[in-house]
């Protein structure tokens, strides 16, 4: 047998350990939550600089209304209304590639897009017009512009982009987002906004996040947003009713005879 | 098609809308990830007192080390490494009745207790005799009364105790809880601790919370710890080392020919 | 370190063994997927009757139209299309006690009722009546009678009951079953359907299966009508149109100043 | 609000349709589970032989000892025993591109390899050989090829290309797929076996399935053994034995002060 070395947590049975930490005489009451969440991945504490851009990014993300992901976790509670854990995690499922994947890939399009160039290099416009050129010629949308809602501008990415200026954080990530916004046009031929998803993961990539844990973030943030509609939904259900109108407009065809796999 | 109520969120072009307020004017950079938490699920803003008391009972759930739902959330993203939210909602479906129920098995408990006994009374001994010598003559647990582990004391109870009480909050299902620890021994016979899930369920109750949302708290607090032990998982995996260590302690045994269902 | 004692399956580097036998030669090609899903949870091989009401049963709960479910397994591919194990998850999640529970509730009510008369009596009427009688006396509903939309009858319901009797399967559950059928009206005041999947918890308890696991048939059979959808979904997405129609629907108001919790 | 075109299924008061067919005459003891399940995907009936077949694969692909996905599916089940829905999803959430992935993989890379060749060819050597060169060359595995346990053969994969040989089945993808386990030695430079998972790939791929659903198959196979695992789980638990096991082997360390993200 292995030993599993690992430096989350431990217990014993006079004290639980988390991150080095005496929990209950080192954390509790002393750290808060966010801070906390930002520790238990990063493996350091944050700056408090890191930490206020840090809560702006999730609670960017808290909340978008009706998405599927809310619809899910809502209709989930309707089968199961004693399992909340079910619910939630259904919410959470629906967090993969389309929604929350514009996170890290612009994340990650940033960091290949500097790593691509001179390092030390600081001419963010050629840059991006380097990356950006590259995925247009290539037939591929770049990640972190356009939104089907926000066309005109999505209100996120101006105030994370402040945060991190007024924090001294603006690295190299967020000014290459930036170029990323100034030179679109004129090698896309249209233009589309910077959104709040792709900011983040500018954010999260400044301050040392790898792209493949920004999806957590994400999700951790819409974890609160969905236990917000659960309550409601506790409260005053509306499952059965989006149920029953659903059901309602459905238009039944029997299969086609021929009809391929 | 009914129109669905909802006081949660919304979105237009323009503008995000979270809990009646502008989220990107209103909340992003002013309001923390805890604290917007607690306002989703209460729709209102809690006091410093009441967000330091909350925040404290989300560290205190954070991590327990190898839980059983840290080992279903690692072994997940063995096999499916590309879709981290899977990973996280196999960590949170473990969090069902037996480890995350002790909290709102508590809150109720208690808020039973509370609500059995003449209104405005005070006389918490009195109150806990009177209920855990209930559930004890029908054979019961007392719910928040002992830990596995932890027997010689939950190391988290005192500390959320005692910041209950330097922030004023120390309410009527605190101070139930407290007399349980007071009285349980010359009831049942035996003398336990009051355990950490059970002070957070009194906390939460005495903050106006219902019991049946408390473990959505516990499932938020989970998210951040997971979140840590998949980030190192993907650092440095244990999973395989995980499957084939137990793989190789099993001992198969063809099903006997009268097997009952 | 434990040894692990299982019965189901395990595999070394020339052979894989399921329940005793040797997978490639003694299974693969000689056992249907409904035989062995009988198997492997029974730990025994089913007479070929038994084979046929048990099949009957999940093609029975195999699907019920765009139930919330459903819903929620097609609203999760909306957002993780690359996950279809997660969308499939989050369908499930939803076979919770509301929609899943009636099949094991009706299994264990017949049990009870049976269990509480003098062994080997089969006066089923006596019976149906005492069990009615109590639940109905004690304010609560009766498992298995009645349903939100097959209110003159569930079409389901003879089938099983006819299969069961050509297959010499009308075991002591389904006779009580259909007993509680012809009383219930005397005793409630009105007459109610027996549903189909108190008729499958009926039929699966005189094969032998426990309450317990009963729900993990209709979670199998669910599985089969949700991967239908699914691939119906991947063919032609439905999720973004209903996402937008029932946010469309969204009657957004801000959170009252004094909402309780 | 658009009206939801489908073909899966409906309901109203008097019957349930599934497949334009009414479930209750002309499904219910007229159809297998499994042929149900064939039907639902493919929108066609199959024919005995590939019924046959695609049993054989659902069969293959239902155990293979404490896999990750078994054992999260446990331990999920010792959290939260009263949520066997939980347990099962969290079983499936494992089912992601390292372990199911395979199926899927091979069928694509088949279908790309006969699809880049002229039209009508049977030359499968030939096609195997430019196939296995293209990937070889570009540094990536085959799929299909190897197993990390049965390294001298996988007992499935015989079996189902007799099957498929018998029943009439061996279409263009089994065929290319045999040729790959003939030709892939003197490409590669070592002999690996043809794996079962690409086995059944193959022959979904000559039934008419798209590798896109293939994985829901290996999801409805596992779901039948996970309800084997977790029946047997609830009779006699390793859960807590597992965990306990695992949490004495960490080897707990601090994190080092200058960790990186």
């Amino acid at each position: 047998v292995t030993d599993y070395r690992t430096s989350i947590g431990t217990a014993d049975s006079a004290s639980i350990t988390v991150l080095g930490q005496n929990l209950a005489e080192d954390l509790m009451g002393k750290v808060g939550f966010g801070e906390l969440a930002f520790w238990l991945v990063a493996q350091r504490r944050p700056s408090l600089g890191e930490l206020r851009l840090f809560e702006t990014c999730l609670v960017a993300l808290v909340d978008h209304g009706f998405t599927p992901s809310v619809l899910a976790a809502r209709l989930t509670l309707t089968g199961a209304p004693e399992a909340l854990q079910g619910a939630i995690a259904a919410g959470l499922l629906g967090g993969g590639s389309r929604f929350l994947g514009v996170t890290e890939d612009c994340g990650r399009f940033l960091a290949e897009a500097i790593a691509a160039y001179p390092s030390g290099s600081d001419d963010w416009e050629a840059m991006a017009r380097m990356a950006v050129q590259a995925r247009h010629a290539a037939g591929k949308l770049i990640p972190g512009l356009g939104h089907p809602l926000h066309r005109a501008g999505d209100p996120r990415t101006p105030v994370i982009l402040r945060i991190a200026e007024q924090q001294g954080l603006l690295g190299p990530h967020l000014q290459l987002f930036q170029a990323v916004g100034r030179v679109h046009t004129e090698i896309i031929g249209r233009t589309l906004p910077l959104n709040g998803a792709g900011a983040v993961g500018a954010a999260l990539a400044d301050i040392g996040f790898s792209p493949e844990i920004m999806r957590g973030f994400a999700l951790l943030a819409r974890t609160a947003g969905l236990l917000g509609h659960l309550a409601e939904e506790l409260r005053q259900p509306l499952g059965d009713a989006i149920y029953h109108d659903v059901s309602r407009a459905v238009d039944y065809q029997a299969p086609e005879k021929d009809a391929s796999n």
